[in-house]
């Protein structure tokens, strides 16, 4: 079946959840306890692709959960414009499902030797990534096949979750309902398959949210770009109020992610311009907002700071069943490679 | 004439780096002694919408001249999920050529109460924005009237390097000549016109470039969204082999920004990649490398880290030709006021 690989790894989720919970929670706390120790007072991500999405959640967690900077590394500083940063008391975090970037490794190197904390979160563990940080986490995903990345985004984000959390010096939350609230929103696949097929000849759309769930619309768009060739912008609510908004006219599609919680009601200032503009807004998330999209998908029950890991999940659904609808398979994306080697 | 003010001021421009240069200087002096006395560590920006592409270009300069951490400020983090920062040895810049968005202006105060050295950089001395920031400098562009930002993004740029060229403590570069070239490459207009007509049924187009000019393509994407009401998509040319290359097929729309420099070199890739994709590719910039496009704009003889400031001029001049070929009135964009009040 075109697609096979994406699907199970889609489903494989919840078990994934479930792995980290169980085995990666001793290790999560040791290099928190190293990195605690030496007391970073800057965050810095560098990522690509998916992994810069989950990234971007990273860096929002480290804003209200320890209230210290962070930033998103633009790698070529440092391998195109041959930058060696000075980074004392900065925690350096390199995000890759393989650990195998040429654009990720050498900025690792060159914090390292700048002074760094470095960090390693990969799914590949013996990768050059991996080797080249002072400390490294594995994100339990088993090997991920389909070129388009799911369950290793999920399980990066978790990782994160936790790390951040310990980090935090805040208790550890009871999260053991994660894995079965994952099977349970997965098995809303019929409704999510219904609602792909109105898109079948939608020739560009519009993902936006706001906050911690900003990740989950430029997460979405890339998957539809990359299954479904959809030209999907991912963008943050605020910035497309700042000017992007002109382009939307009757009619034009629109996916709003908005969970319960802060993040969610500050999407209510462009929910209500996307109604006056005629925009066909589809809502996933809080379900007392649903009535205000042309479609909806009902998620509720969720932590908002936990969201992302969960309203993902439909996004990837609808993203395979797209693809396949648009005579696509999702496993073949054309012209990408799972590994992209950029400088 | 529909598109008079953007046309003014997209014309002002060589004047207001001329004034930058000649009533500037002194004020970008006292505040970087002022805050190099305090030996900042890290660098925030915080903005919104075009004012967001020159902190990016900001965040570059950082990188590659002060060689210390930067990071783009996530304002929902404070004004949404209530976070009083602790920011030490923190220089937070907020730009803004209002001075009145409440979503930087409420982080602004925060900052400065969490420790950070604050500046805002504004076209507008008396904002709050302005008042409420320890330091602030003026971009002296005049009044802004188009809703489209065209001289205040550039007049922002070219503060900022100021600064941050202050702030390396390097011995300030001639650049008179500035001026004089902005005035050459926008006598250029001509060809551009008639390039922009060739867009005139596009329905989508892609903005890509890698490292300083990666800021001038997100800000032609946008230009052309609020003005033409074209989904485009200012994306890195890193980011777009990670996935969404596999949306362009042949004859897709794309603008690649390849200034002469390191930064340009590093763009090879994606262009053979387009090539055999069968792009629609227009080169702007290195004259030695617009053959590889389909067609193509000449720009050469340009320092690549002042590329930005004079690059982005055709592409402002490209997107007010094509609002007008496709019958928008430039100047009044759908749906969008010059102040965006987002939270």
């Amino acid at each position: 079946m075109n697609g096979a690989l994406m699907a199970r790894e889609i489903g494989d989720q919840p078990q994934v959840f479930a792995r980290i919970l169980r085995e990666g929670l001793f290790c999560i706390d040791g290099v928190c306890r190293a990195i605690a120790r030496r007391q970073p007072r800057f965050v810095l991500f560098a990522a690509r692709g998916t992994s810069d999405h989950a990234a971007l959640y990273g860096k929002y967690l480290v804003e209200t959960q320890l209230k210290i900077p962070a930033g998103l590394v633009s790698p070529s500083t440092m391998t195109i414009y041959d930058t060696h940063p000075t980074l004392h008391d900065v925690l350096f975090i390199a995000i890759s499902q393989s650990g195998a970037s040429p654009d990720l490794i050498e900025p690792v190197i060159r914090a390292r030797a700048g002074g760094a904390i470095t960090l390693a979160i990969t799914n590949t563990p013996d990768s050059l990534l991996a080797v080249g940080a002072e400390y490294q986490l594995n994100i339990l995903a088993g090997k991920e096949c389909a070129v388009a990345a799911t369950k290793t985004y999920t399980a990066e984000l978790l990782v994160i979750f936790l790390l951040i959390q310990a980090l935090s010096g805040q208790p550890r939350e009871d999260i053991d309902w994660l894995p079965e609230q994952a099977e349970a929103v997965l098995a809303g696949e019929a409704k999510v398959a219904q609602l792909a097929l109105r898109y079948r000849f939608a020739e560009q759309i519009i993902v936006t949210a706001r906050g911690y769930n900003y990740p989950t619309a430029r997460e979405t768009a890339l998957k539809l770009m990359e299954t479904s060739y959809l030209v999907a912008h991912g963008i943050s609510a605020a910035d497309l109020l700042h000017g992007p908004v002109a382009m939307i006219g009757r009619g034009f599609p629109v996916i709003a992610i908005v969970p319960e919680g802060a993040g969610g009601r500050a999407m209510d200032p462009l929910l209500d311009r996307l109604r006056d503009l005629g925009a066909d807004t589809m809502i996933v998330g809080d379900p007392t907002v649903c009535q205000r999209g042309i479609v909806a998908l009902a998620l509720g029950g969720i932590p908002e700071i936990l969201s992302p890991l969960l309203l993902v999940l439909p996004m990837q659904q609808f993203a395979w069943h797209l693809a396949r609808a648009r005579g696509n398979d999702p496993d073949q994306p054309a012209g990408i490679e799972k590994v992209t080697e950029t400088w």
